[in-house]
């Protein structure tokens, strides 16, 4: 909301000694949204109105491509000065999209340190934290003392991203104790480091997942974490805001793929990315239900025989889909939040099992009652036979809805895989059939009536 | 993970001295969560053996019930040296689930800024930025330097919740600037505040929700954010570590809600809970099929006389709402990330009907395929009417999935009210409706072959 202000107040200004103001005393991230959102020959002529400092902040936070255009069209020295000024992850993020010519141009016109630093960054798979953390922090000897740490930190670059902690390490840059800024402020400046740093340092290592690092750095309530190699060794820390834009992400598609939507997409995605996003899910429901659909057309005979079965058969399937759905969500957001891991899946499973018990009474007494005013009079027997199946289904839709996210994390695959349309696909086929052959037996076997 | 682990090594210890260093050496989080799956008898006695800091650092972790067992096992000194010690936004949350008396009772023992402090945030309603700040903060005059500044963080009490910001105010509390510790730390002790201290100062009402401060936070990349009150003197501020648990509790309300789970379950709560959470919807949903019931139920005969029309309506019915709930998804996604707003509405809606068009054209091709498998060779036109069932359905399904949350959030409801099987429903309804009142025109009109 705030931005749409900003944006309408930016738009409609004509006074382009204003907007230059405009742009260079709004916060980064709100001229970046402003410069992305115009049209694409405006950007550049927009960007270059802002002063070294703020062309700098903004250009963090452009999305990739846009980047990737001002990489293109500005002087070659402005370029390199802003990649150059990058924070080594948000730079390896950039070279992830850029063309393998450009990286290589960018790369040789760096620094040592922040070539170095970028190569490390991009050396580690996506997803790790080793690929989102940042080789900037604040990294102390054991011997210094209070004093001499303060003093050494004021001389860093003022732009490291955090100073909110320093971490102590030895010699071979093992990491061993951690100390807050805090700490360093309250105590008299002739302590030693070692006497005040904590020991009880909690760290991830290189190859973490970064959906853990976020559990963890959520857990500790931590504004920032080590990242340390095999050798113990500190190679790096995860900031704070990193971090959440992580959760956020995770959050979106976890929520998305259980709709049957690709994580990347957002509300105002274009159409085409939309299309390519739904569609596969889509065509992959109805492939599937070719399988349901071969169970229920042989039974074609039995429901022109009983066809008020056309009318309980939907119930069956949104009621026991949802159901299934609501176990599936539930699993799947406990493994995203760290809630739970595969080691409490027999827990799970016999809570939702007590509770699918219960859930199963009341639905298949609603359901007999429901289909008994559909029914005709000697039908009743069908009413019976409906209120046994919704029953049966609200158990199996549990328990599939527990057990197939988890055998999934268990194979250390993405959980959320198991999207909700693909259960309430198995789900229907399994209610169908258990059904129409029990109709089919009552009809046939026992001649009940039609 | 990590805590299973620690879970399991504390369970095993058989040595108490040992389990007392365990527990007065880890991280108050994982000791929280060990005594909190303790028997309650128990817990009192693992609680004890804490010494007073890790005691007072545990409590603030422990959940509300076993705070409030707590409380009534141990002795009132010790209880009120643990609330004192709280946080006053824990404090507040505490609060708020204890018996009036007991609270009459501990509000008497605080001291009286303490006392205050919770009295102001219990004032304000549940979820917003008010009711989840804290009083503990730095407050600067302007007329300090920075070395004055300095040693005034110093001698203010080393738990305030952060020292990372200092706000600068003037007579009446009006909050002007902002300084970041960093700040103080780069810059000589005889500069003014006023000098280096920031006038563009991110701030929010007591009265913002708190999704709405959680977005704000993640956007400028914050780790507190101050709260001012309608005459725009600072009254609190929220720290990250907050927004970092909101932000999260967001995710799962939306994410559960829509698939019928109310956002207070999770994977382990109790199966009484979890009926509670979820029977409602599935009763609702079942309520609502009287009304698709009893749009199918006159067409009986017409069902009897094609009964391939119970092996299509299936497909229609889950891909139909599957289409509907990705739209859906999306769109709420997009509102509680804060990318867009209702007044995006049209824009996201004609990207859903773009998109929309495409996905239709593919499942209704499908859609006659599939039918012709299934179908008689004189029934072929029930598979032409069902591939333009299929397409009209596409549409609706995204357009409802747009506009309900929308709608629900122009009303400043809650856009996740429109739970998927609330959309599955009205979209079989819909389309069961259009084919069955086709098939019937066919077959009684055109008299075209059954």
């Amino acid at each position: 909301m705030l931005t749409q202000d900003i944006r309408n107040s930016l738009i409609e200004t004509t006074d382009l000694s204003q907007l230059k103001w405009d742009l260079n005393h709004l916060q980064p991230v709100d001229v970046g949204e402003y410069i992305a959102q115009l049209p694409q020959q405006q950007r550049a002529i927009a960007f270059r109105l802002l002063n070294k400092a703020q062309a700098i902040d903004v250009f963090e936070y452009l999305p990739t491509e846009v980047q990737e255009e001002l990489i293109n069209s500005l002087h070659d020295v402005q370029v390199v000065q802003l990649v150059e000024a990058m924070s080594p992850d948000e730079r390896a993020e950039l070279f992830d999209e850029l063309p393998a010519g450009v990286i290589k141009r960018l790369l040789q016109e760096l620094s040592p340190e922040q070539r170095q630093a970028t190569a490390t960054i991009l050396g580690y798979p996506e997803g790790t934290a080793g690929r989102v953390m940042t080789t900037e922090y604040v990294r102390l000897r054991e011997g210094l003392t209070v004093g001499e740490a303060l003093s050494k930190i004021r001389r860093q670059d003022e732009d490291k991203e955090t100073i909110y902690y320093a971490y102590v390490t030895d010699d071979n840059r093992k990491l061993g104790r951690v100390v807050s800024l805090r700490q360093l402020l309250f105590t008299f400046p002739d302590v030693l480091i070692r006497d005040i740093a904590s020991d009880r340092v909690i760290k991830v290592r290189t190859e973490t997942p970064q959906e853990e690092v976020a559990q963890i750095m959520q857990r500790y309530d931590l504004i920032a974490i080590p990242v340390v190699d095999r050798e113990e060794r500190l190679v790096g820390i995860i900031t704070i805001d990193d971090v959440m834009d992580i959760l956020q992400e995770e959050a979106t598609e976890d929520i998305q793929k259980l709709a049957g939507v690709g994580g990347d997409e957002a509300a105002l995605s274009s159409p085409l990315l939309t299309i390519r996003n739904r569609l596969p899910w889509l065509l992959g429901i109805m492939a599937l239900y070719i399988g349901a659909a071969s169970a229920i057309a042989p039974f074609q005979s039995v429901i022109a025989a009983v066809p008020v079965l056309a009318v309980i058969m939907p119930i069956f399937s949104n009621t026991g889909g949802t159901v299934g759905i609501q176990a599936l969500t539930v699993t799947i957001r406990g493994l995203g939040v760290g809630e739970v891991t595969p080691r409490d899946t027999l827990k799970i499973l016999r809570k939702e099992i007590f509770a699918g018990l219960g859930t199963a009474l009341a639905l298949s007494l609603t359901m007999i009652m429901l289909s008994l005013i559909w029914a005709h009079p000697q039908e009743r027997w069908v009413a019976v036979v409906a209120g046994i199946v919704m029953a049966t289904n609200t158990i199996v839709a549990v328990t599939l809805g527990t057990l197939l996210p988890m055998g999934l994390k268990r194979l250390k695959l993405d959980p959320a895989l198991v999207s909700g349309p693909l259960v309430t696909t198995m789900l229907d086929t399994i209610g169908f059939l258990t059904f129409l052959t029990l109709i089919s037996v009552g009809l046939n076997v026992f001649h009940l009536p039609s």
